[in-house]
């Protein structure tokens, strides 16, 4: 099942990717005689399962499609936490040691961007880059979770590119924080996948730009499993319903060698995340 | 006008400090047949001059005072914006030079604390400090402002106590966000001054731990004061109504010499932050 948002009337409304098209679940619903979260905070609301149980019937013979733009895959949230330096072979392209225990840095709403979303490279900086990551939706508060439980915990997944102002990011005290949450750079999509229906250890990760290939990885090259992310953060404060973990990206950015030929992102490129089982995330940028 | 926020059935509702005790602004509105905001979140969003007109008329001979336990002054935002190293003195005693910016991090909203609340500390670190505080509360968006018109976008002040884990502060890639977020690591009180009540670049700070003065300074110490700050920020994302901004905190934390015998804060501790014209935030550990 592949969950989506699209925009109603300036608000985010529940649809459900299709071969055919977006579903407009409301709109299907109504013409079934049953009823359907409105968006994706109601679906996350709901208990384990129910969710399924209420959208399955849409599947069967959907009438009612929607050509209205897609909104990010979740919204209404300012937790969007992130972990760096997540993949050995990045950690290695950086020049890094394996940390010893999860990077924690973050993102606000205002950073998230939808599939197909144009995002804006303001001019007063020149280092704009890519990272591809698998993003997992917390389903319920999660607070001292063990490892074992901790996938539980989660509601669904999607593809996320956690863009950076390179030049921005080392500066100022060498906190990440301003230089990553600029308008749209959490481009998140192109839909959300129930955490049942995929195992988040073993998935295929890449992005091209423009069309070229410039990650190519597996989850398997994670230093800490998404499992052990939401442990640690989990026991240092209470994890939520709706938010967002970006897991870390695999090696292939920060382009270009030697460093004062690195190929940044400039306006008029594209860039595509693509991980197995989710779909393609498109971002364009003007 | 001194504003805060107290527990009513859950929910935060808005209150008015007096010499007498805290109003109760609805129950007074009710006997007086008028109408004011429900709660701080929608007393941010009336114009500008509207709250002062709508109050007033409750400080004249109040009857309905409440003794229910006071909330944060500011409650459903998670966008707790601090800046690092802001008073010259304190860069000096850290042994950094000037920043040639701000530094942002951030804290989230499970990190807000009313005054007088009891701040849990877990015993899996040690390095537990305060920092005393000034924070401004954000009243309209701001985008692209000028440093000329930066404070007109300021709603009001508060004292706040920017708590941090310092064993964990530098560790995990040296980013500030983990350490700073642990639940009730915001208190922010005793209450809420309007903005066109204080010169934000001339007030006397100060904050004491058991009694025993550890910082006293001025704003005007500050490295980037509050108007260069809300310009920086706004220039690189929108500020929102209801942003909490800390400002950086003055000489005198990390207390103690040698490194080794710094006397860092344990449960049964209590921590006064004092701002000149908004009061004494008071924190008690446990």
């Amino acid at each position: 099942m592949k969950l989506v948002q699209f925009w109603r009337n300036g608000r985010p409304a529940l649809g459900l990717q299709t071969e055919r098209g977006v579903v407009d679940a409301a709109a299907e619903a109504t013409r079934l005689g049953v009823t359907v979260p409105e968006d994706m905070a109601a679906a996350i609301a709901l208990p384990a399962g129910e969710l399924e149980r209420l959208l399955t019937p849409l599947l069967q013979d959907p009438q009612c499609f929607t050509g209205a733009p897609l909104a990010p895959v979740v919204t209404g949230t300012d937790r969007i936490f992130c972990i760096g330096l997540n993949y050995r072979q990045h950690a290695k392209e950086c020049g890094l040691p394996i940390p010893p225990a999860p990077v924690l840095f973050n993102k606000f709403s205002n950073a998230l961007a939808a599939h197909g979303d144009c995002v804006k490279l303001i001019p007063d900086y020149k280092k704009y880059d890519y990272e591809a990551e698998l993003v997992s939706v917390i389903g319920k508060p999660a607070r001292n979770v063990s490892e074992e439980d901790a996938l539980d915990y989660v509601f669904g997944y999607t593809c996320g590119n956690d863009l950076s102002t390179r030049d921005l990011q080392f500066a100022r005290g060498g906190q990440w924080v301003l230089s990553k949450t600029f308008d749209g750079f959490a481009p998140v999509g192109p839909c959300l996948v129930p955490a049942g229906e995929l195992d988040p250890n073993h998935l295929d990760i890449s992005s091209t730009v423009n069309g070229e290939v410039r990650q190519s990885s597996n989850t398997s090259d994670m230093i800490f499993p998404l499992a052990q992310i939401i442990a640690d953060l989990s026991h240092h404060f209470t994890l939520m319903p709706g938010d967002l973990i970006f897991t870390g990206t695999p090696q292939g950015v920060m382009h270009g060698y030697p460093a004062d030929q690195k190929s940044w992102l400039k306006p008029g490129d594209w860039v595509e995340v693509t991980i197995q089982g989710i779909g393609t995330l498109r971002t364009t940028f003007c």
